[in-house]
């Protein structure tokens, strides 16, 4: 939901998509996506494989959907989720893309609700990681995080504005062909969906 | 020569190494000497293959010998040997594998005559990184970067009194079974043996 509005909401700036494949769930299905939505925008998308963290990381975000825990993002156990310093390793790959091809900026569509539990989504992480990148290329390529102080629901009421069909974008953390609708991300996406006044076509399995 | 020697010093500290495989010439000798520092060591070694960058990544690093520039590093002809954000990225994926592993920190042997042409290698860079590193993880991981401030013949003085045998390391841009002698890390690289008054037995081609 927040890369697809993003994508949408910034399409005139936005000269490459990059999705990650870090071996998670959900993955493939966001990889479908995201590929249709560029294909749409006529943004060049790229996948990048990053098979080193299902073997090396610890996370219950790699290890298969029956892990993943069910409830609310505020709950303790969402920290399982976690894959250590993920975003700064996703940002630290576009860096060097963006250096590779004179682009200036390097966006995310992290949120407020991330932040309790993903120290690198946090405003603080962001403000460090983009003057570590502006200091470490020739460019000095930065982060732009347009929704690092919006919630979930804020970024659903701009998407709503743009017209965006969210039954085209995929959040479930156990990856399967449909929406779990109880997984921490599941629970988001329709409180989100439900603050903007969106009609949540998405299928469900709860 | 830089990493080889921050193993050997701080060999009681070091829990895990990790050599990137990017695709560069010379990745294939270097992981080889690394195996076999940290066997003698007793010192777990992983690598970590990082494809994309050959794929997505333009330096004449990743592409073919012949385009290595010949000469002393201080030309500008060795910036086309830049990686962009190269330590942006092996720093970022180490963090996330020392948060995985209850690691506190990320050791890198950058040193000061990296600085002129890589900027992911200067003080600057080292320390807002180690700022986001430590914003993005639960365990504030963070840097140690010990040779910052030394030049490589300092290190080389600091080898020469642990009895690091430099023939055993690899250091050429170009990445032949001999080290050519005449890329921007072999001439730097007989520079610091020298300052160091190593008698250096490594067999050079010119």
């Amino acid at each position: 939901m927040d890369s697809t509005t993003m994508l949408y909401e910034y399409q005139h700036r936005i000269a490459l998509a990059v999705t990650f494949d870090y071996g998670s769930n959900h993955n493939a299905r966001e990889i479908e996506c995201a590929k249709q939505h560029c294909f749409k925008l006529n943004i060049e998308h790229i996948v990048i494989s990053l098979d080193f963290m299902a073997k090396y990381f610890k996370s219950s975000l790699l290890s298969g959907a029956d892990d993943i825990p069910e409830g609310s993002y505020n709950d303790d156990n969402m920290k399982s989720t976690v894959v250590p310093f993920r975003n700064g390793i996703m940002l630290s790959i576009a860096c060097g893309l963006a250096e590779s091809r004179h682009l200036t900026t390097v966006m995310m569509a992290n949120h407020s609700g991330d932040h309790t539990v993903y120290p690198d989504c946090r405003p603080e992480f962001v403000d460090s990681m983009s003057e570590a990148m502006s200091n470490g290329t020739y460019d000095n390529i930065r982060i732009s995080a347009p929704y690092t102080h919006l919630t979930k629901g804020d970024i659903a009421t701009i998407g709503k504005r743009i017209g965006i069909d969210y039954a085209t974008t995929y959040s479930c953390y156990k990856g399967g062909e449909l929406h779990c609708g109880v997984c921490g991300t599941c629970v988001e996406r329709k409180e989100a969906l439900a603050f903007a006044n969106i009609n949540d076509t998405t299928p469900y399995l709860k």
